[in-house]
């Protein structure tokens, strides 16, 4: 088990990584007051480690999926944590995927103004990501993650032990986080690269996860409430898997943030802001992961969607991250006329290839 | 006008205060910006100010009174900022009294995690308490501010003005949290006891309203989230106040704080922990801002409600603070059997008195 932390102005926080770290650190909070917040999915498989994790602690189960994440779904956990007496030095405990993680954070960010939390991100994707740096939200009248706080666990345990049960669409979504990590930092691509046959290997995922973690970690460090552009860096592929994400609706987030990284990366092939043999293994990671990157029939209606991003705070201009070359990116903004109209080229190009 | 600056973990925080800060800090901000949260009764008396200062920026009217400050309230104003599309570069004003302050601050931190935040605050109350210090808050299934946050305003603009529309109920409550500070800087005490008669006159208001920032501005830069026991101290009066509060409803904040601390002063002056004549320097200034204490007719019920109290964790005790002589008060925790009784004991001495 490895351990690093981040130390931001508001608080500390600690991140346990690997094999044991379930057992090993959940022993320690075995005699404190806590207040478990999970979802129906993982509670249905992990039912008797909560139980033999948290003793009689109270658990508050929401229904699994995406939907859940709304202000009625963070009220009920904040009636819950009121009926079942949690106080200032209660600890809410988030076991689950990005969901979970980000409205128990929420929640705990709220309820008396804060009280301590633990992240227990049970997918590859909250895992890798989510569960690291302290963004919490929910979704409000359409628009992603605009009810939120920046709130620090104060511990995050990340055990491999949980991936297993996980489907492979499940693990394509964490691998689209991790290709991200990939195209923003040297070491994390290097080791994509060398394993690149062996993705969906518990082994290459349990190690490259600690290495996700650490590069977020620095970037958290360095800008926690995403003001000095670092974090920005972390956005790669997700002005553009947002804006479909809004429009089509059908797949997942971190599925439409390995789409998003392919046209964005076509974008900066295009404009000849990346290095072209970089960007082609970049790609040929990604469909190692998503075998076909979908044709959108609307994809210039779709990018529209990308000015509805609250990351795109000006409205006739969009702000994205185009990969350079191994280890360094930058952040562009292009006319929204002709962002949309780079998407629809290459969602042509796309269809081209298939033909 | 003076101004002074609160340096938190989070974030500088700067209060000007005096004659003229309204006009001459909103004239810096015009051009920005902005999204006004306002209610209806300072919307009423001061619509032409809004409009001079603030020229076509949206404003939102919540309808007066404590009973806004629920969630509702909350997330019509979320609404309404993402439907005058608010940005993250964008300014929330909070013009307007603790309630304002307190909804407003918390719609401030959550819209994508949080913009800038403005505190323009017209009741004494709140420009001498509540506006500084970056708590917010709503009450939530009749818990007080139990959902909240700790926010900071980058400016909090405090002018006298707004003053002189205010009923004599609201500079009582207004004095109430003053005489608070008087129990625990000596500064304020003398200044409170020199002006005794004058409690009431604007030029005391003026000027002890800027010495009473200052005292909560050095407790919160210690003490920003209220772990650190200092800010603590500023409850004073607030534990039996908020009991009596949950259980007879009839009064507003301020004066259940002021009633609050005559029976702490009681309890603080029985226990032998006050000095005696210091006690009844206190009463007095109390008396001379509200006349006639209320006798509870069933204060041992009333004192029960301060178990639910979410600053008392522990529910077989409470704790309150203490003041014990010029400058000087304590916490201290008592089994909550006693601190009924001694509750039950004082309202019995305010019946005899009347007698």
């Amino acid at each position: 088990m490895k351990s690093l932390t981040i130390n931001t102005p508001s608080c500390d926080s600690t991140i346990y990584c690997g094999n044991g770290a379930f057992a090993e650190r959940t022993s320690l909070l075995k005699d404190k007051r806590l207040f478990i917040v999970t979802d129906s999915n993982v509670y249905r498989l992990y039912k008797s480690h909560i139980e033999s994790a948290f003793g009689n602690s109270p658990v508050h189960v929401i229904p699994a999926g995406e939907r859940s994440k709304n202000y009625r779904q963070l009220l009920n956990i904040l009636s819950a944590m009121l009926k079942a007496g949690v106080t200032r030095s209660s600890i809410v405990v988030a076991f689950g995927g990005g969901v979970v993680g980000d409205i128990a954070g929420l929640a705990a960010a709220l309820y008396m103004r804060g009280v301590h939390l633990v992240q227990i991100p049970t997918t590859l994707l909250s895992q890798v990501d989510s569960s690291v740096g302290g963004k919490t939200a929910v979704d409000f009248e359409g628009v992603k993650n605009i009810i939120g706080a920046f709130y620090q666990p104060s511990e995050v345990i990340v055990d491999p032990l949980f991936l297993r049960t996980l489907p492979r669409r499940e693990l394509r979504c964490g691998l689209g986080e991790i290709i991200k990590y990939g195209a923003l930092d040297e070491g994390i691509y290097k080791s994509l690269v060398k394993n690149k046959n062996k993705l969906f290997s518990e082994e290459f995922m349990e190690g490259i996860t600690y290495d996700c973690i650490a590069h977020k970690a620095a970037v958290v460090c360095a800008d926690e409430r995403d003001t000095g552009g670092q974090r920005k860096t972390l956005n790669l592929g997700h002005t553009t898997g947002h804006a479909f994400e809004l429009y089509y609706k059908r797949k997942s987030h971190g599925e439409f943030v390995l789409i998003g990284m392919y046209y964005e990366i076509y974008i900066a092939k295009k404009l000849g802001l990346c290095d072209t043999a970089y960007a082609d293994i970049l790609i040929d990671l990604i469909k190692r992961v998503i075998k076909n990157i979908p044709v959108y029939d609307d994809a210039q209606k779709a990018a529209q969607f990308a000015k509805f991003d609250k990351k795109n705070a000006e409205v006739s201009h969009i702000s994205l991250i185009a990969p350079q070359s191994v280890g360094r990116s930058q952040e562009i903004t292009l006319p929204a006329e002709r962002y949309c109209a780079l998407i629809a080229e290459c969602s042509r190009s796309i269809k081209e290839n298939i033909k």
